[in-house]
């Protein structure tokens, strides 16, 4: 057995997700309650009946990824051989980590609060990871200076997730262009900024760093899954400079061979039919609904630029102990704060994907759980 | 960049089949001609229209695993959790290599002739790796004795490709049952039999030895790709011990989350309406007409168990610049054989899944090419 695996943990976010019931009110997984627009599928299968569902190439297909390409624009990494289809963003992340650094030599450098999957590859793969954390006491948003000073002379990646999944914070323009500047104006090789940006199409405010546009090396992650209620059709793309293409191309291969070709085609009817935000303006009134129910139940709340989530504070120290009572004596799953980053402890993570009514009535359970808990919690203290 | 990945080289069946021209005759590509069947997308569809796409658990749906544990029942491996579903039987490959093996500590057994993917995985993986070869002399049959005699102190895993890829060899029963008692007579941790079966709903022999059946610690792995003209559909699995299950479905967790849910529903509707092996009779067609073919042509090949390819011996000493040639100067496309072993050089791969015409007129041009190629060969030698 391979000893970095099993010394590896397992998804929490998952695992709180299996213990929930039928009747849970379920604010702990990542994923759209909306419905695919089955047009796309109907493409799909036409041609397929067409052409049947044959391999790809390993790169994917060439229409989609020049589709793509022309669609963000990113100068530099404007071309389909800039693209390279995945199974799902979750593979790109993946194969990025491993192909790009040299984990002899070279070092990880994760902005957290962050989605726990970049930290999981990096201890698989035996790379050495440099955390930099986005403290509570400045509302947990990106800092360039604070990001900046914690590269280390063998950071060969900073991985960024903007939007954020945990908080929702988007890496602002400024902030984007002084990294990118300090970055260039570096010696020695090339430090790759890994722009996980899966919220991107989720976003609610114009002031968002995309690095695709202004850095060079950039490494940018994106998929159908959020966007388009596809977490199941498994379609994602990654961005890469065209010298690290061929590797990246190569690994990807040998561990998974190719894309979906259905999937695939899913995804290009949906870059030329300019599908692609459609189901933003639902996800701007459940943030402002989910924020309301917030306010109501008396929540501290992080309020957030991006994505479908909101982070809750509720003080426990024990965080994940404070979701698994959650869910054994109130019915409501949440995420733990604390898997995204030290800063996060005491708060929570929500979905407000689901019916308004839920969520109301989700986060009204959490703050009665949130009393009840710190005053257990007091008395504990008073009474050692 | 990690260094594993840069040394190990790409696929050369995929660099081949990139310089196909329209006009060639493509016998290069592992994948069906055939059409799938569309009333599978039909299913799926009506299910994501009613059901969403969104994420199946990391393992995969639980219907459609206890429908692949019932249907091949394999004895200690037949219930649902005993199967993880794939992206394709090249992840499941991938992630089993990669998390059964200490690459600090245990060596890979590897019988050829065999695709390529298991050696580069190893390569890729820094798992050592030892090859005992099938030789020409026995017509590259499965030799029990050989794989037996060739296992080292420190090997943890023998890999079988079986149907194999390319020689169409099935491992009989005598044989596998003599490997599955040595195995277990020995002492020390278990040995992993990978027996990658992706070809088995293509066998024209009844003398197939099944590991699954004979052997605890069997990882079986297959896929929809061959067997229902589905490589595009990346739609793979994997059986496995329970012990060793949750370490294998952690790290396919990490490396894509999980299969993709429509694919899943087109397995579940291929396996309830028991439609695996429905395109066997047009394959055995196939095979009669290739080996005609071949016997036409004047060409030695090697009379296959399973599967859809016929391996051609050519007599070329360079066996990639043979196919090279072969390509360039007669728009034949065939893949060299020395790519699946060291025995297998002197031999071309060709695929029967093109229209028999098509295969006839190939050979008669890999005939006319070997007898242009050696008669040089033979010119050049005297000319020294």
């Amino acid at each position: 057995m391979n000893p970095m695996i099993e010394n590896v943990g397992g998804s929490t976010i998952r695992a709180l997700h299996a213990r929930r019931k039928p009747t849970s009110i379920n604010l702990g997984m990542g994923e759209p309650t909306l419905m695919p627009d089955m047009r796309h599928f109907d493409y799909a299968s036409r041609w397929v009946a067409e052409n049947g569902c044959r391999y790809s190439t390993n790169i994917g297909d060439a229409d989609l990824r020049e589709a793509i390409a022309k669609h963000y624009a990113y100068p530099g990494l404007d071309v389909a051989d800039n693209v390279c289809i995945m199974t799902g963003s979750q593979e790109a992340v993946y194969i990025a980590i491993k192909t790009l650094l040299d984990p002899a030599r070279d070092e990880l450098l994760l902005v957290e609060p962050a989605f726990p999957v970049y930290a999981k590859v990096a201890e698989i793969e035996g790379i050495a990871l440099r955390r930099v954390v986005m403290p509570e006491s400045s509302g947990f948003r990106f800092d360039a200076d604070a990001i900046l000073s914690a590269l280390g002379p063998n950071t060969r990646m900073i991985v960024l997730c903007s939007p954020c999944n945990p908080t929702g914070r988007v890496i602002d323009r400024a902030a984007g262009k002084k990294i990118a500047d300090a970055l260039l104006a570096r010696s020695g090789p090339p430090v790759y900024i890994l722009h996980d940006e899966i919220y991107r199409e989720l976003t609610y405010t114009p002031d968002a760093a995309e690095f695709g546009k202004i850095y060079p090396y950039t490494i940018a992650i994106n998929s159908l899954s959020k966007s388009n209620a596809m977490t199941g059709m498994r379609l994602g793309w990654l961005f890469a400079p065209a010298d690290a293409m061929p590797q990246i191309v190569k690994m990807h291969g040998w561990a998974t061979s190719c894309a979906n070709t259905y999937a695939q085609r899913i995804a290009y009817d949906i870059f030329v039919s300019n599908d692609l935000a459609t189901q933003q303006p639902w996800y701007a009134r459940q943030r402002e609904g989910a924020l309301g129910a917030a306010r109501d139940a008396g929540l501290e709340c992080i309020e957030p630029d991006a994505a479908f989530y909101l982070c809750l504070k509720v003080g426990a120290k024990d965080t994940l102990r404070f979701v698994e009572s959650l869910i054994d004596e109130r019915d409501v799953v949440a995420v733990p704060g604390h898997i995204f980053a030290t800063s996060l402890r005491g708060w929570v993570r929500t979905s407000f994907v689901g019916p308004m009514d839920a969520i109301r009535e989700g986060y009204r359970r959490i703050a009665e759980h949130a009393r009840a808990w710190n005053r257990e919690g007091a008395v504990t203290l008073a009474l050692r």
